[in-house]
C-alpha cells in the first residue's frame, strides 16, 4: 500500500517533557525511540567433554559458532548469533529464536557471559554463554554460512563487531568458572569515540 | 501545536517482514517498538563500615533508599530508583540519571545485580547494587517522598511492584560477596500469568 503523504518529523520538546523527540508533522504522533537491546549466544561445542565450567575440555578441543552476515551492517564479516530483542519475548526466548533464525542451530543457554554498552548506537547487548549439544547447523536468511572455528582459526581480521572479539576473549576468561560477573565493555572502549578507532 | 490528521494506526506485516507492526494510516510509517529497558539500583547507606562486600556492616546497620511514586502506574507506592534508559546514554549514565531525577541522590555504582524480564510489558530490568555516599537525597518530581529504610522497616505490603522485592532480597543473599552471578526472574514468576498472580 502507498499513500498521499510521506511520513515527515520535526524535532521538538513535547509539552511536559525535558528532551528532544520526533513528532510528526502530519498527526503529532510522538516517536518515542528507546534504546534497542541485541541479544547473542557465544555458542560452543565439544566432542571431547564439556566445553566450559569446571573441568572443561582443552581450549583447543572447543569450536565456536559464527554466522556471516547476508546484510548489511557489515554484509560478509563474521559474527556470533545475535540480534534485535521483540515485543512480549524474554531474553531467553530472543536469543534462541535468533540462533534459529541465523544459523538454524538449537542452543543451551548458561550463564550470562556479557552486558556491553554500545551508546553511539544506542544499543544494550546481552551476550550469553550457551552450548550446541549437536554440531547441526546452517545458514539462515539473514547468514552467507554459518561454521565451527576453532580458536586458532577465528577471522579475527573479518570479524562483523567490536564486540565479537570481546565476547570471545571474556568467553576463554572465564571458561572455566560456573559463576563469575558478567563482563562490561573493556575500559579503553568508549562507544562514543569516532568510528573506526 | 495541533494538527488537522490524528494519529492512527493499523497492525500489518510490512513488505519483507515477519510481524505484525503498526503502520500509519495517512503516510505508512512504520512503528517499531522493541523491549524496553528500565534501569534501577538498590542504593544502600551504612554509617557502621561498608553496606555490602566481604567484611560488611551488619545488615541491621544498613538502610534502603526508596521512593514514593508520584506518578501511575501504581501511585503512592515504593519503588527503587528506576526509570528508563534513554537514546545515547550508557547504562551507568543512565542509573545515575534516574536516582539524581527521582531521588536527588548521587549514586556510586558497584555490581550488576539482577537482569529481570518483565516479558508481559515488554521490559528487561537492568539492577545495580549501589552506594549511597552520603544520606543527602530529596523528592524529585517524580517522587512524593524519598526516605531511607532499614531491612525491618521496608513497607513490604506497599511496594510498587514484584521486581522492588525480588532486588530488596537478592541483594540481601549477595551482600557479603564480591563477585557472583546476578539474579535472574524468580523461577515461579512467569510474568505472562495473569495480572495479580
Amino acid at each position: 500500500m502507498t499513500t498521499a503523504v510521506e511520513p515527515s518529523f520535526t524535532l521538538k520538546v513535547p509539552h511536559g517533557e525535558d528532551r528532544e523527540r520526533r513528532v510528526c508533522d502530519t498527526c503529532g504522533f510522538i516517536d518515542y525511540v528507546n534504546p534497542r537491546i541485541v541479544v547473542g549466544a557465544l555458542a560452543v561445542f565439544s566432542e571431547a567433554g564439556a566445553p566450559f565450567g569446571p573441568g572443561a575440555a582443552p581450549l583447543e578441543q572447543v569450536k565456536f559458532l559464527l554466522c556471516r552476515r547476508a546484510i548489511q551492517p557489515r554484509r560478509g564479516f563474521w559474527t556470533l548469533p545475535a540480534g534485535f530483542m521483540e515485543e512480549g519475548e524474554t531474553i531467553a526466548e530472543a536469543t534462541r529464536r535468533e540462533a534459529r533464525e541465523e544459523a538454524e542451530a538449537e542452543l543451551e543457554l548458561d550463564a550470562l557471559l556479557a552486558l556491553y554498552d554500545v551508546s553511539g548506537r544506542s544499543q544494550v547487548q546481552i551476550m550469553h554463554r550457551a552450548r550446541l549439544a549437536k554440531p547441526e547447523f546452517d545458514a539462515g536468511v539473514e547468514s552467507l554460512e554459518v561454521a565451527l572455528f576453532g580458536w586458532d582459526e577465528i577471522p579475527w581480521r573479518q570479524l562483523a563487531f567490536y564486540s565479537v572479539s570481546w565476547a570471545l576473549h571474556d568467553f576463554v576468561e572465564s571458561r572455566e568458572q560456573a559463576v563469575f560477573a558478567p563482563f562490561r565493555n573493556p575500559p579503553t572502549h568508549d562507544w562514543r569515540l569516532p568510528a573506526g578507532l
